[in-house]
């Protein structure tokens, strides 16, 4: 049978993708330095093993001939997982994806070497081919996938989200924050004049840290025995979802933004936690994709972690795990003075959720333009100055290191990956605007720290669905309607002028 | 050309090596408990892509057709050890290894659930079956290797030791210690008598004690560039060459069992650490085999660590690290006391130095009449308790946990492994005994916690070698003669009875 040969070959590559998930968290968080030369080999061994035996030319006839088999309705859902994921892996010539992979890192490289004095002139030749590939690429994939180019550049890493559906929820959000932003400003000034936020007059040892986080990683739902959290220079959420290994940094002068991190990474966890098992080895087994994980990472995050009813439940929690010292004297208004703050900045991965999103549409407006030859790798500098002007009134033109240099994504060729980070904190507010719809005292049970009703209705709604649905489809079977911007900008309004 | 058709596919060998032993470590130092059985599935499948690659038929025209070419002395050496790998895994047949493997997990399991209370009776059937494929394992591997049955299994572990040779060397060593072992017991009895080993007054936090022992792994030469120390709950030296992951497991109450276990791991970590860098993707480049191995750990943690000189230099450190209280009073005979101490026991794995080839040796006897046929598994009580009799003077008719149900070996199907530990300790000292001999000062160096003359000597000998000799080629190269049972007598006489 067909559909056994697909299964059986999703086992190998489960393997192989076991082994690769282990080996990056395993570099991340134990190798030795000196270990790094022999661990790139074994990867790059790794992924060209796993290319070969994903991109096999009978798989088309194996899908192709289990569309004829007698398969009940997840199975068939699985099998057109399985084609879509196939089309995607192999849209691209073995020549093609050479030549990017050469170029993506020497660009990679060269970007690491050129960001910290933001050479933008000497970076530019590197990055000029690197968006010809990539124009390159998005032809390609387009033709195989009868997409616009950009939305089958998206496609990889968020499925069904398109351009027309994306741009207008964009431009809503876009007019939304132009006034909002510095009226938000404006109003937290008021508040700061009033009561200033309290600095953090202890030390935290990182071991207290630690168990505190754990303590709320557990509190909302994480599974230990499937999981663990380490330090790593770079914070993340890695391994298998049998075993979702999650990451954060210490410092000791303050316990925030470790722990908020370390919430942040709990959501990505509990999703990689509650998709179906019996699944796992299939593609339609896996998270649906960047926008969706984000989603899941932000509505901890964001709706529920920086929610003054959830500290209502927390802030014990951390006088129990750092000492009465920690925050000796605080109120809840204390803790929210530092977890609600808006600042206009240049730095993206810095931003808070209010100005991030400006963040994000000025790199979705840049990179439809450049897709599309409107734009040139040359004419970076100039539109990126314009944009942050214009969105957040903040001037890059002599500095381009934390303008178009500031991320790793273009040096590295990842074009349409951008808009998830929004799309999921927008996917995050119209879920949590459902739950509250659907359990309205749902705020008593953060006060209570009780996440089994909020959790319940994530397993049943995006977890268990793992990838059946398109991103659009998982939205609306989960919402009742698709991606709309008015819910995150009620949040906004509700949480910084309300 | 041929060589490089190997070279390249040694590459993707060393690769799924490099997961196999690197998710090993994970699972075994940071692994949670539910990740266990992904993860026995993903070990599984890689162990079946090596096993795949590793025995594809054009090997063998590969080897034929390289042996033809233009290589220099190593690259023929590189390409004979190749071929004995191959061999040794080929074999067998694909139908044999599956009957086996199935019949071998069967057994492993049952011994676990019934080791615990010594069923021998219910272990008995799986037994009787794991000892006839091993017979028929003995014929195939004898029939394709052109050695007696017994022979073949031991060259899996041990390449080139044969029974010829062994047994004149265990017979010479089993006839001195049964006038040995109790004269060193009236000696100790004698000098415990005048002075009585102090006992362990402190509690030694763990921190402490890794602290103390990486800093010995770091004189005694272990490279934490290349490697590092964890806790698991069975202290093993794992890893790959390049990134070597040891472990230990730490009790409060005494520091010296996970001390000496350090160390004796670092003596496996220093031997692979050691091996030819560029010759790590080729079985001409790993280490020689299972007594070759534990000749060097033991060599570090008999010949070395149990030495009275080492521990005139270890003894400030230990003091350093866990604090002046720790073995406040002691002299270097007080340390002495706990490092130097013999007792007849059942259990090979909790014996010391002198009782320990005794346990050796009466399994090597055994196995080669099961082997034979000339004992069924039905004999294992009276012939294991007849030995235990004669060679220490205990039984354990009903007693079978204790006696032949105590190792896993025999449940899991390894025979012809056992003399390894024990050709490994003589190996060792032998060793030490050609050190010495080049280097008269050599007790000085341990003195003043200098190893690089000691290192400088195995690198030369035997780490550099990896597998380019078989083990006694390795030992006559390094030492001027094939292993002898006097040095290691002379070290137990110098050490117990001196």
């Amino acid at each position: 049978m067909s559909f056994t040969k697909l299964d059986d070959l999703g086992r190998k590559l489960e393997a192989l993708e076991h082994a690769q998930s282990m080996l990056s968290v395993d570099e991340a968080v134990q190798m030795p330095s000196g270990g790094g030369n022999k661990r790139a080999e074994a990867m790059s061994m790794l992924a060209g093993m796993y290319h070969e035996m994903a991109s096999a030319p009978q798989i088309a006839e194996w899908i192709a001939d289990a569309r004829n088999e007698d398969l009940n309705g997840m199975q068939k859902t699985a099998v057109n997982e399985f084609e879509r994921s196939y089309i995607n892996l192999t849209c691209l010539s073995s020549d093609f994806v050479r030549r990017q992979v050469s170029a993506r890192v020497r660009s990679e490289q060269l970007w690491r070497e050129l960001r910290p004095s933001g050479n933008w002139k000497e970076f530019l030749p590197a990055f000029e081919g690197i968006v010809n590939l990539a124009r390159e690429e998005a032809q390609l994939r387009a033709q195989v996938l009868k997409l616009a180019p950009y939305d089958a550049l998206i496609e990889q890493f968020d499925p069904g989200s398109r351009i027309a559906d994306i741009t207008p929820v964009f431009i809503e959000l876009k007019t939304f924050l132009k006034d909002f932003i510095p009226q938000a400003i404006d109003v937290q000034t008021e508040r700061r004049a009033k009561n200033p936020a309290k600095p953090f007059n202890a030390s935290f040892p990182i071991e207290k840290q630690k168990a505190l986080g754990e303590a709320l990683m557990k509190a909302i739902g994480f599974d230990f025995t499937h999981g663990r959290l380490d330090v790593s220079h770079h914070p993340f959420c890695g391994g298998v979802s049998s075993d979702v290994r999650m990451t954060t940094r210490y410092t000791t002068s303050e316990f925030l933004s470790s722990l908020m991190g370390i919430l942040h990474e709990t959501g990505h966890g509990l999703y990689e936690q509650g998709l179906p098992k019996e699944w796992a080895h299939w593609p339609v087994g896996k998270a649906r994709g960047m926008a969706a994980h984000e989603s899941q990472s932000l509505f901890v995050e964001k709706q529920l972690a920086r929610n003054p009813s959830f500290w209502e439940w927390a802030m014990p929690l951390v006088r129990e795990h750092l000492g009465e010292t920690a925050i000796a004297g605080w109120s809840l208004e204390d803790i929210i003075a530092h977890v609600h703050r808006i600042e206009r900045g240049l730095i993206r991965v810095d931003a808070d959720e209010a100005t991030y999103p400006l963040h994000v549409i000025l790199r979705y407006e840049i990179e439809q333009q450049l897709i599309a030859g409107n734009l040139g790798a040359k004419d970076m500098p100039e539109i990126w100055d314009a944009k942050m002007k214009e969105y957040l009134g903040l001037s890059t033109i002599d500095n381009p290191k934390d303008g178009p240099m500031q991320d790793v994504h273009w040096p590295s060729g990842a074009f349409g990956y951008f808009p998830s980070y929004t799309l999921g904190a927008m996917m995050a507010a119209q879920q949590w605007a459902a739950v509250e719809r659907e359990n309205p005292t749902v705020q008593n049970d953060l006060r209570n720290g009780n996440f089994s009703g909020i959790n319940g209705w994530r397993r049943k709604n995006i977890w268990s669905r793992a990838s059946t649905l398109s991103t659009p489809d998982l939205m609306r079977e989960a919402t009742g309607e698709t991606l709309q911007a008015r819910y995150f900008t009620a949040h906004l309004q509700k949480r910084y002028l309300g």
